[in-house]
């Protein structure tokens, strides 16, 4: 039984996945290799380098993608969005803050608009804003996201927001995940860090390595990582991201952070860019205790959705 | 396709799904109602009221029950457990701290042990003291819990414990949580804060009104209840709750209400025997979203049972 689904007819697609925008992660080799297999890519644009997205545009060169903003971080630089439209992605999704101003845009250049929520009051504000794919975003995500898990959110925006297609994300790694996802009533899943553990993500080998190795109890969410690299994320936005020596010495004290930001500051850069995963931030979610290699996103792509095809057509445990 | 799973053979049942035992919640004539209507009806024996316990048992009559335990109080009077294995329940389940004391003497009697945990590393622990059924409890759940969510743990635990059979709890609220349950390789679900919501579960029914009228976004996790009631839980559980005016004024200041539990605590205890939903706790998942009434208990399995069997005989979604 091929997932033939209302996200895979409005995508023009194959399998109902989509990659997670994931900044500094989904460039535009990750986002093309999973559009080619038959999901479709999110470019993620991070917070929002014309450079960078033009590179990776051009990476993912003819093969169709889209692209993923963090919403109050494009409200500073809106004409990010213009620069991206021109590029004319088949999709745009907006995370993060109030998509408002961006939505009629995003509509009127004929992408479609993905709007991805955590909670059920903000699924209905997308959904009257003409959001053509609602994405419940669980609190299992790796990196950033709030408060809300994924079992229970994905049915009731469903609920809230029907006829619009929503798909789910956070916690998703496998077929399970995926089969899982169309039970709650989904249209089909938005994987993040599963494909951060892909051959062509743009994640450290060191976190992938990471990624590969830790388990699912190791991760927490926590506002330090942002803290100490000067991004002000509004409420309630924190990042899920695996424990390490830095997280356990600051987490919960913002404000000692904040104190000591000229020391820590540059100490932090530093260490980041020597892959130090003692110090750096190390974004993933909860769904790493199923996640045990760093395959082609390709391959990540048809397991997941052969697998999912097989458990919803003999539904597992059943006697 | 009726749901025939490792759960209904063990213990006899139509409906793989269990009663959670929620201390002051699930009596004995709820218990028995979710038994005979094919699911397993857990008594809550909560904090350990010996009279409370056997009065319970009298009112599920000759319906074979079960009953759960809190297992660090329950280490403070482990002779209910031999007040409880003398009622000869079909089950015991054990959650909330160290079961490696009662294990044995739980499986000697001939129960089957039904051991919940809410992380990988302790599905491990209790795989190895010879459980016979791991709940795998996901932070969504209403009541005390832990961290980690459903829709990651569950997978992680079938992994980890396989081939002891694992049960899914906390979000599971209607027919496509159970689905997604077993697709995520559970065998079963346990289900709590639907059967709070019932008409024979012992919850205020100022709180049953509430768990109706509110939405999944206003729960959270919380210490303050057990501090102004006096329990001292161990690491790492707290407790979801419906937010109140109480929960607003003391959430995450646990030293500022112990310094005034002189005040505070008789103020909280005569509150919550008048039902002043601004006070009292209302302890209740994220899957509030998905209740809207309060039938019979039997009513309930039977919704779940076929809308799972229909979600899983023709899974939603697909084109």
């Amino acid at each position: 039984m091929p997932l033939k689904t209302k996200l895979t007819e409005l995508l023009g697609i194959e399998h109902p996945i989509i990659l997670a925008p994931m900044g500094g992660v989904s460039g535009g080799a990750l986002a093309a290799s999973v559009t080619r297999a038959g999901g479709f890519g999110l470019i993620g644009a991070g917070y929002g380098d014309p450079a960078w997205i033009e590179h990776e545009f051009a990476a993912a060169g003819n093969t169709p993608v889209g692209i993923g903003f963090i919403t109050w971080s494009l409200a500073k630089q809106p004409q990010l969005l213009d620069l991206a439209l021109a590029r004319k992605p088949r999709t745009v999704m907006l995370s993060f803050g109030d998509a408002e101003p961006f939505a009629r845009k995003v509509k009127d250049s004929g992408a479609i608009l993905i709007c991805q929520i955590q909670n059920v009051k903000d699924a209905k504000t997308v959904a009257r804003l003409g959001a053509d794919i609602v994405v419940a975003q669980g609190t299992e995500a790796g990196g950033h996201g709030a408060g809300r898990a994924t079992f229970t959110l994905v049915p009731a925006v469903v609920d809230a927001v029907s006829p619009v297609p929503v798909v789910a994300a956070g916690g998703i790694a496998d077929g399970r995940g995926l089969a899982a996802s169309l039970m709650l009533g989904a249209v089909g899943a938005l994987i993040g860090t599963r494909f951060s553990a892909s051959q062509e993500s743009l994640t450290h080998p060191n976190l992938k390595k990471r990624i590969v190795e830790s388990d699912g109890d190791s991760t927490t969410r926590t506002k330090v990582f942002d803290t100490v690299r000067g991004y002000t994320w509004p409420h309630p936005y924190d990042g899920r991201a695996i424990r390490n020596d830095f997280l356990e010495r600051w987490n919960g004290n913002d404000a000692g952070l904040q104190a000591t930001m000229a020391t820590e500051g540059p100490r932090y850069k530093d260490a980041a860019a020597q892959g130090d995963t003692n110090t750096m931030v190390m974004f993933a979610g909860e769904n790493i205790d199923l996640i045990h290699d760093l395959p082609p996103a390709a391959d990540i792509v048809a397991r997941i959705s052969k697998d999912a095809e097989t458990l919803l057509s003999r539904p597992p445990g059943l006697r």
